[in-house]
């Protein structure tokens, strides 16, 4: 039998051997020098390739897939809760989590009018669940009033679909990666236990509001019913998120999982690539705060440039352009090999992940900077 | 830059040490002997598990991941169709073109009444979908009677949903393996597309069919105008199906897969995996199905038991246990590492896969004989 | 205040009012002189006439409406229900039923493969309500094997979706007018009590059930969950239908309505009319029934026609018409005022209802035999 | 053969007794002296009490009723649309409209957050339909801000539902009444035109907007691709709403208001009814305008009252009783027999319609004076 010396050492040379195919392929492709677009960009690192090729798996339809079933438990024990399940997808794990909650026909969820599940999600709640969504506006900080909530709760009567659940986005990522406080999100849950409806928390990005906040990510759903997770996005693994909640609604969920199309085979390869993850860039979030922060200050104090940096709470940096044309600095940067995105004429978006390196920052800050003052030079 | 030689030698060496690994690892559980409960249970082999590793990736919810795009391809041209689109799970596959032909609310499909869609599917295209299911009796050799489809097809008439789609499966799985012939095939396309209704094959087992009929993938779905194909099972990918159709209907097709979940970030380290299922596994099959006849052949001269061997035409056996009870014979054999299941009280299935060897085979059918002729002398 | 004496003279003169009008008004149409296609062509009674016009209403969306109250407590206890709910018609009445039983996404029902509710409700239950249909043979006398029922039912997999409802019909349309038994009915009860699923009675045509086998209604669907009963055909009201189970159904019962657009306002102007046709015509189908046998009984004894007398149980025959052509057949009775419809090419149907006459049916049996001589002297 | 004199007389006849026996009825009856809680109270007068019972009707199933056919006609021409279809209820009226326009699975429809749809129909349109809705703030007017509207269109992109329609309400029920002009209505359909979706028009009020702009209700549609409205309400039929369109359009709205179970059987007694009210009561809505304008105009002097005159368009008035509770105010009228109803603290809802007599107004003025005065000694 193997040492565990000699499978260490084995581990170290499949290692080394992977990081130098990679280095070559990379090279062959044309690529951004950073690629600040989105956190989804990331690709798998050499260790979550070594341990993809290396996981023990089984058929996880059938329930025999080991790798999995370690990730799903190391999961629900960071967020507290009783029990996980691995999906394909954040638009899959929020889908089954509101289909759960609102398993009888005839529901109404409470969502912000911004939020990613709102906009972003092809409407599947309504279009593929058939639950009827009632959007509140959502606040520059991400947040809903909480004292439009109680109105909003449907009474019981035949002119209205039965209220069943509140969501909340944290971080919330169209409004630039704001964190709702522990506070919040404690009031915001006893509202919704006082009126008997439940809470799902959308936290694509939760662990960057944990690690703003500096609590634990089980401290930040400490009171929501549900909670969906994203592996991929800041963690960096290829592919995955998981919902935790009690074993009762795992157990619901697994069996829309399977409906959905979303139950998978082997999936221990993807499992064991998230679990790699989760040990090694979760602590590492702080520094993509930093990076935000450092870029964000550096470019508020450019003459034209506004930059709220009250605002700057996680991995994301809204810039506001003032009077040029954001399109024109996207581009500008994109022919020097720096990737940003526009969200609007006058406001560009940039992310931060853990493959955007200090030095790739202060690369991207002398770049914007010279490509602001050459636009600036244009008008 | 690296010289391909320099890449081959390291793929190779990172081959032999992955392969190291595995073996210790599989050593430490306990594991049958030869596992014939499906063809399901496959696990990744060495080259896939390096594929995995090397994959050059990308986010595919944008477009960006090339591997799957190769993979799309390839399956396409493999089934002569002119798009095709990964999926996590042929059950997702299949209600994806299901609710893609029945796109209009209001629409029935007909399928057979021991399909795997209709039975072992959650009934998805109803409660996910709202598609309406109407069934007609598959016979045992896993056609429909072609003259029973016009009659199932509805006039257009308020009392009446609109019949919209025809499913077949191919090759069946709960009536054995059996293989559709091309004929077959080509008459149901022909009432289909006379009746304005579309056709589409649920072919998780496809490859076995035209393995079974030496004929090409291809040819089998030639008048269809939508198919399902599975990457795991026979062909041993941990993780996937593809689906296949023109290139509208696979836009289509995107998007529903968006909406209900199955979009995924760097999903090319499933698909390097799966290429290399396609590439060194099809052509295999045919030693699976001779695997299966071998078995058949063997145990049908035992006495008490029956076997339809004109009915193995691919890589699953039906054993009738006459008088003896499937659970006893089950049960023997698994305590001797051989693995089966019973599908009723007088039935057994065995499934070959291609990580069952001709010595597995030889194996387990000195076991199993062994075990009836125990369970028979204990009568 | 008005007394008794002269509110009920000025109904006799009001009733006689319109009976004069409508003689005119009919004479101006070109009508059948007996017309047996179906006992849903029924027009309102002079009486029912009289009431709508009388009717006391509300508001029923704000359970203001008397008359509808009256009629809903009137049926609940004819059906031995706690409550009951009017609504548009049977298909709307079945609809509300199977969704109330299958408030849960992902839900299956067993219902008969020739049952009016697979057939002839567009599929709604799928198409509307995402309810998977599983259908089980019907035999010739409307029954669906009992043995089969349990096999049918699903275990907890996740491959399956949850079995919730057993639909039987009562009397069966499609199976020519048939009564399942009491004793039909109480077992197949207990099956479903057994293994935790509930039973729904599509009983359009339950009034003819329970006059042929001489019990009341309630007796009918003692062991049943819920029940739908028509008041149009055989009853002959104008519009509706009734649903009746329990208190806590029917609530939900009347939120789905009322989510479908089923919630009317002034509907006691319906109730009225249908409060006269139960106390009128529910009595007198057991005279539809003796029309049918007479017929029936009549037309047996004629050369190359056959009629199988003991399926002739309520107010529907089948007249298997040999080698003539039913089609023939209709169409010679059709130009001599006696109106009854081919359902295949060799089979004949005749539907009874208050409105054809014992004149109305020796006419029928004196057309219809010398139109048979008719067509067999060309032959 | 009867002549035309002779059915006048009886006609006459009939009407004169079924008055009497009304009468009668209400006598014995608890009731408001003045109902002006909506305008959905209203009950059937004599002349559509006497139509109903005359009426010449056949199974609507089967396209055999002649009444409901005139009817459908006339309001398709009132609406100048090329065809209508009388439905049970607005509620399904608007809900057949969405699922026409919205067909395919994964659509989006635009409507006003405060809209009639959204917030009394139960969700219906998700719920029942599986249509995404997006809300667009409705202004006091009862508009949605035109220029919000193209940003609210979705591009086609894999993370968006499909935009497919947009819903406006005229008259604007939680407006107060409000109308929407004729040009609003033109700007709105061209950019609905412009976008490539559709427009419905929720009119369960129109009658009411056409009237007070003085001009036809199909010139309020012109533009609009479908259109739904009220039987009841103002105009005070029993029963019943009608949508128009296009034939295509309404072929396919048949089909769906049957899978609904909104397909009724001699549905022409209500549709007698229902043609009475359109031929006597649209033209005496422009007086429940001036009772309106007139009760308004009167309290508002009212000293701690505040009525929005400008706003008082039609046929609802919202009074704010400043420090006054609105529920003190109701109580004391209803003691009076003066009904209307609270809509928050601070507001009243006065509803009027044709049952509402200038002499229930004066009355209903000097009431609520009194009781106003009377909360106000009392603070």
């Amino acid at each position: 039998m193997a040492s565990e010396r000699m499978i260490d050492a084995q581990r170290t040379a499949v290692e080394s051997m992977i990081q130098g195919l990679m280095i070559y392929k990379e090279g062959e492709e044309g690529e951004p020098i950073v690629d600040m677009r989105s956190d989804t960009v990331t690709k798998p690192t050499e260790r979550m390739r070594v341990e993809m090729a290396l996981a023990t798996v089984g058929d996880d339809v059938f329930g025999d897939d080991p790798t999995v079933q370690v990730l799903e438990s190391e999961v629900a024990e960071l967020l507290g809760k009783e029990a996980a399940l691995f999906v394909p997808s954040g638009t899959m794990g929020n889908l089954i989590c509101v289909l759960v909650h609102c398993e009888a026909r005839g529901s109404e969820c409470l969502l912000g009018d911004e939020s990613h599940m709102h906009i972003y999600e092809q409407g599947g709640i309504a279009t593929i669940g058939g639950v009827h969504p009632r959007t509140l506006p959502n606040n520059p900080d991400g947040t809903i009033d909480l004292e439009r909530i109680p109105g909003a709760i449907r009474p019981l009567d035949d002119h209205f679909p039965v209220s069943r659940l509140l969501i909340l986005e944290n971080t919330h990522n169209k409004k630039g990666g704001r964190v709702l406080s522990l506070e919040y999100m404690k009031a915001a849950a006893a509202i919704c236990q006082q009126h008997g409806i439940k809470l799902h928390i959308d936290g694509a990005r939760l662990w960057n509001a944990a690690i703003a906040l500096q609590v634990t990510p089980a401290a930040m759903v400490e009171h929501a019913d549900s909670v969906n997770v994203c592996l991929s996005k800041g963690l960096g693994a290829p592919v995955g998120s998981v919902i935790a909640s009690d074993a009762e609604f795992i157990f619901k969920a697994r069996r829309l999982r399977k409906a959905l199309g979303g139950g998978m085979r082997q999936v221990g390869v993807l499992a064991a690539a998230a679990r790699v993850a989760l040990k090694d860039n979760l602590p590492r979030l702080a520094q993509d705060h930093a990076h935000a922060r450092y870029l964000a200050t550096q470019l508020s104090s450019v003459p034209g440039i506004k930059i709220d940096l009250s605002a700057v709470e996680t991995n994301l940096v809204f810039i506001n352009t003032g009077e040029f044309s954001a399109n024109d600095i996207v581009l500008g940067a994109r022919e020097r090999g720096i990737w940003i995105i526009p969200v609007n004429p006058y406001t560009i978006r940039v992310a931060f992940h853990f493959q955007v390196t200090t030095a790739d920052v202060e690369l991207a800050v002398k770049v914007i900077k010279e490509v602001i003052a050459d636009v600036a030079s244009k008008k």
